[in-house]
């Protein structure tokens, strides 16, 4: 159990930013995130897209702005949890909240930023009938465990660099650990990867150990006592209708899920979370919104806009972790203890 | 008399990103400042300080954002009327602002978007006994047609460059507009000024034709029929008790002053402009406040939050200007449309 001043859910450029005003402010800060990286959408949806309206910066791409952004924080080195999908957010008898990650990290803190955007980046479901009561058992969105499909029939749904490196990492496997054969599966021919990958797995479906079906998968069926498990397929003429499916593993890539924090128990409008925009505090004593994720009136879904909600935010949330000390406005041009906090000498 | 749609009051920072804002959105602008240059308090008083705390920018000083954000302007190209100062906001019976200035500019503006920060950078007032009668008379602000001051007992009243600056010019006319005399009087004998300025002052008192008097001047008596006008002074002992004033030239720099702005009819709260924080809207149709000017609940005076309160002041004041027009947010990184307002091509 980890306990800190403050929790920031969501690492976007809003996130990094929020912890930065925070560790202004001298509060302690963890950051968690979906994302097995810092950015959120910068760096998911937009990395090489240039970014014309952040103040200051004429233009940058959203990966030189979550760079940006990273490098500015830096001085408070929040505590990063990557790779984690929060899953509750749990008032304590002592009012602080406790929060749990599917990794099973529990974080107790003062108080907690959802820094959330549009949601979390989370695998995108495979839409095919039977697939929700599969899910860990014969359809999986992650490669984990490998020597799990030794001898099965695995079929990989994806035509991206990480569908293809499913494929390489299984057929990789020591003989008495491989699936018996593998099927990469996907809606047209071209695949998108690197060219020393396709290389090799137009070796492996020459030396007949994989092959590449073209086609939409339509239906999950699971192996019975008598009869294997199959994926259905709606394909062009002339290719299986079916192919045999001990186990499905979708590389179907990553969409923006806001799935987890409706369970939370804070007031939603539209998906959104209603703040207060004096603090950026929601219906929640100590849960605090910021950016994409919330609303208040004239919001405008910008990321100029959550930098100053996290301003906000900051003050709001430093008034609760220390009730006591009055949080003066201080300027970074003059203030000697702001100075000190960023670890800069004048 | 000049039309546009919006009409930007203060050019500092906040200002201009409030002009790149309502760019974005396809409005004609006009920026008027008091300084003859851009930047505001950046440029004016922190100009070479590091700030830490702007969004993506780890440090720059006040001047390196300046530039920054005139860079990301420059595809706007608003018109700029500086070293300006606004005198006169009043509605027009078609509902537009019409604007004036000191200088004699008159603007006319659909929406007015006060970005004042702390003031207008003026002349700081002479505080002497009988000088608020004297002014233009025989107390100036600035040194304009010098042929005026032919003969005349001079006194400059500053220690700085710009005072320096102002006494060789007056030196350096042809004998017959020369004044008789001119006295530098300082409140100490360390002058800050660059040092070929120093050595050429040095040589005019070595000649008899300038001297320096260490001393605070404290009552401007005019001249009358009979006497000429003198400025007393409390000095250290042996100085002169008064010095012979036909004119006194004031450079005692600039600082920032809210009093034109008192006289333009808005509601101010404690020398704020209160506005709605959804719009940046003041209490007076189609004028808007962004920046240190104004205050809302919560308002915290960062130039992180002008960033933010031009976004919301733009989006409001393109409804006035064209309300039958949507106005959907649109993102730089997208956008078709604010990519040609921007000027660059994809």
């Amino acid at each position: 159990l980890t306990d800190t001043d403050a929790l920031i859910i969501g690492a976007g450029p809003v996130g990094l930013y929020q912890a930065f005003q925070l560790g202004l402010l001298g509060l302690r800060v963890h950051l968690v995130d979906a994302l097995p990286h810092v950015g959120g959408q910068c760096a998911e949806l937009y990395p090489d897209k240039p970014l014309y309206d952040i103040p200051g910066l004429a233009v940058c791409t959203g990966q030189e702005l979550v760079a940006a952004l990273a490098l500015q924080l830096r001085p408070f080195a929040p505590t990063l949890h990557l790779g984690q999908l929060v899953q509750r957010v749990a008032r304590q008898p002592d009012h602080r909240w406790q929060v749990s990650t599917n990794q099973g990290q529990s974080i107790v803190a003062r108080v907690v930023v959802i820094a959330a955007g549009i949601g979390a980046f989370v695998p995108r479901a495979l839409k095919v009938e039977g697939a929700d009561t599969l899910v860990g058992k014969q359809l999986f969105y992650q490669l984990d465990s490998l020597a799990t499909y030794a001898g099965q029939h695995v079929v990989v749904v994806g035509g991206d660099e990480l569908a293809l490196s499913w494929v390489m990492r299984l057929a990789g496997q020591p003989p008495e650990h491989r699936p018996r054969h593998i099927s990469l599966l996907h809606r047209r021919a071209v695949l998108t990867a690197p060219a020393d990958l396709l290389r090799q797995f137009d070796a492996l479906c020459q030396a007949g150990r994989t092959s590449l079906v073209v086609g939409q998968p339509t239906r999950l069926t699971p192996a019975t006592g008598t009869q294997a498990g199959s994926l259905e397929i709606a394909a062009p003429e002339g290719s299986p209708g079916a192919l045999a499916a001990d186990a499905v593993l979708a590389a179907t890539g990553l969409s923006p899920q806001l799935g987890p924090l409706a369970g939370w128990g804070l007031a939603l409008e539209r998906k959104q979370l209603v703040v207060d925009p004096a603090t950026c505090a929601t219906d929640q004593p100590g849960v605090f919104a910021v950016g994409d994720i919330n609303t208040y009136p004239g919001k405008k879904k910008l990321i100029v806009c959550g930098f100053h909600e996290s301003v906000m935010a900051a003050y709001a949330a430093a008034a609760i972790v220390h009730p006591d000390v009055a949080q003066p406005l201080l300027y970074t041009t003059t203030s000697t203890l702001l100075h000190q906090r960023l670890g800069v000498a004048h």
